[in-house]
């Protein structure tokens, strides 16, 4: 059993409109010192398999395949016992 | 300049349609092994200050009163210079 920790983050180059609506939020309660933010997806996954190589390779599929749009996102992930 | 990632999940006694319906695409495409999902927001704030312990206290806030709905969801953060 191994938990994949997955973490998919807008490029830089790409607008956020959701972190700078945020950030504008933040900003009007006070907390003027926020100079940028940006959201992304933060994922748990429980994995039945013991290989962690393979896992390795799997995990990268999922996030190729479903997990994330590789035209506007990047992703890393790290795999746990 | 100090930089702070931000974590908020759906706790575990919630359920998360979203993951659920993550891994049930998953399973389709034939990544049989993943047995449970859920999914989070990841959120990297860059924050003008460098004072470090004003600075836990400020995120913290943040998450209480703004990036995470506490009732349902937690969080935990990290900064970094």
């Amino acid at each position: 059993m191994l938990k994949a920790k997955v973490y998919v983050t807008i490029k830089q180059s790409v607008l956020d409109p959701q972190g700078v609506a945020v950030q504008g939020a933040l900003h009007s309660m006070g907390f003027a010192e926020v100079e940028s933010l940006r959201i992304g997806k933060y994922m748990e996954l429980q994995l039945d398999t013991a290989d962690r190589a393979e896992a390795e390779k799997r995990v990268a599929a999922m996030c190729e395949k479903l997990l994330a749009n590789t035209v506007v996102e990047d992703y890393r992930y790290e795999l746990e016992d």
